[in-house]
């Protein structure tokens, strides 16, 4: 520089104000049309969209529910007016299906569902077992081995697909069938712990209830009505695991 | 008579008064034994165990609507409530189908849910078409054409399954798709009347729906909230086809 003429120095100099004035001028702009397409994007995307399927039996389904929600109509409800979540709610409950009848076909419902849009955030809530353990013909439908072996290669598939979580059978005041339901859950249980799947023990939570027995005996002796389906609900949105399963898919 | 001893007549008669006897306490133990069948009967089989999937697209599904019912929760509870009625609802409405999507996945998803128990009277309710004449990448999603060979191909067999009905596709309160919806409304109203399915225009019912629009806008811009779906929900319930469609299957 010290070396530069002074007529040099001086082009010099204009040729870097009209450099500086030239980037401002695009930082300008660049920062108005940022501004714009945030604005778009958050209108247009006000919530991550969040498509929750439940796979299950009669339970999942609402069987017996004169208010027709069941408890994936309940929780999703909570979710979108009480957490301002844009969650769809696809219900898979077949009555009485049993972990064989979902293991031959949720992979292609879920799929038909979730696989179209890569913006969209899928979650998974299974909940099986009364109907494994139930007897016709005079033989239990399926053996516990193979209940665990149906929840073990379903599990472990649909967690590398979407989120994944489990809610075990039910206590569903019908002595026989609690009898079975009690150590199925404690084993299906057993067995999302080592595969890492987060488990709720519905069985626990609906145990001796009051409510879903009298509105199992005024129905058709096994599914409640709105009242034990509010208890299910209420204890999944109580599960400490719950929120941050839908939210963040943790 | 006349020529028998006074001694063949008595024997006679009490022997005509036995068999009068025996009859008389036949005729109590079968009666109180039809009593009794007639109490367990309708203890076991109160009402007729009716089962509807609903086969569609968002608006089947429920999208946008925070009480989660959809049409077909407002229109299940309605006849378990008001009708008395052993309703199980299917919603298989998926976000996003087209009648090409529902025609390659109908059949399987109603069987899973409709085969299992000869004694269940299974419904089906299809409805389809906003998505059909969307746009994507510069081009119709379904030709019209395409649209109704689908239609007749799922409803033909549809029919021979189970008692099948449509309701078309709804006005929108988005002048693009509605321009395009009110047209293929007819067009399928009017294969359903040659291949005598009862159909439903959604259209007429919604069109110009002040409610509709103002929570389509609140909303996503075409999915209406919980006023949009008691709408339909209230059209369907005031369909004179509907009732007899659910409880007779006629």
């Amino acid at each position: 520089m010290l070396s530069m003429s002074r007529s040099t120095l001086i082009t010099e100099t204009m040729t870097i104000r009209n450099m500086l004035l030239k980037q401002t001028l695009q930082l300008t702009t660049l920062s108005s049309r940022t501004t714009l397409l945030q604005r778009q994007f958050s209108t247009s995307h006000p919530r991550p969209d969040i498509r929750i399927c439940f796979l299950g039996d009669s339970f999942t389904a609402g069987a017996g529910d004169d208010t027709l929600l069941g408890f994936p109509g309940r929780l999703c409800s909570a979710l979108r007016t009480d957490h301002a979540l844009d969650i769809t709610c696809y219900n898979l409950g077949i009555r009485r299906d049993t972990s064989t009848d979902i293991l031959h076909r949720w992979e292609r419902e879920v799929n038909a569902r979730l696989k179209r849009n890569e913006h969209l955030n899928g979650r998974l809530v299974f909940s099986f077992g009364t109907n494994d353990s139930g007897f016709e013909n005079g033989q239990r439908r399926v053996s516990t081995t193979t209940t665990l072996a149906n929840a073990r290669s379903i599990l472990v598939r649909a967690k590398e697909m979407w989120p994944t979580a489990m809610l075990g059978p039910p206590w569903t005041s019908v002595e026989d069938i609690d009898e079975r339901n009690g150590p199925l859950s404690r084993k299906l249980e057993t067995l999302c712990e080592e595969i890492d799947v987060p488990f709720l023990s519905l069985y626990q939570k609906s145990e001796g209830n009051g409510v879903w027995a009298k509105e199992a005996k005024a129905g058709d002796g096994i599914h409640p009505n709105a009242g034990g389906y509010g208890l299910i609900s209420k204890a999944v949105a109580d599960w400490d695991a719950w929120e941050d399963f839908v939210r963040n898919g943790k």
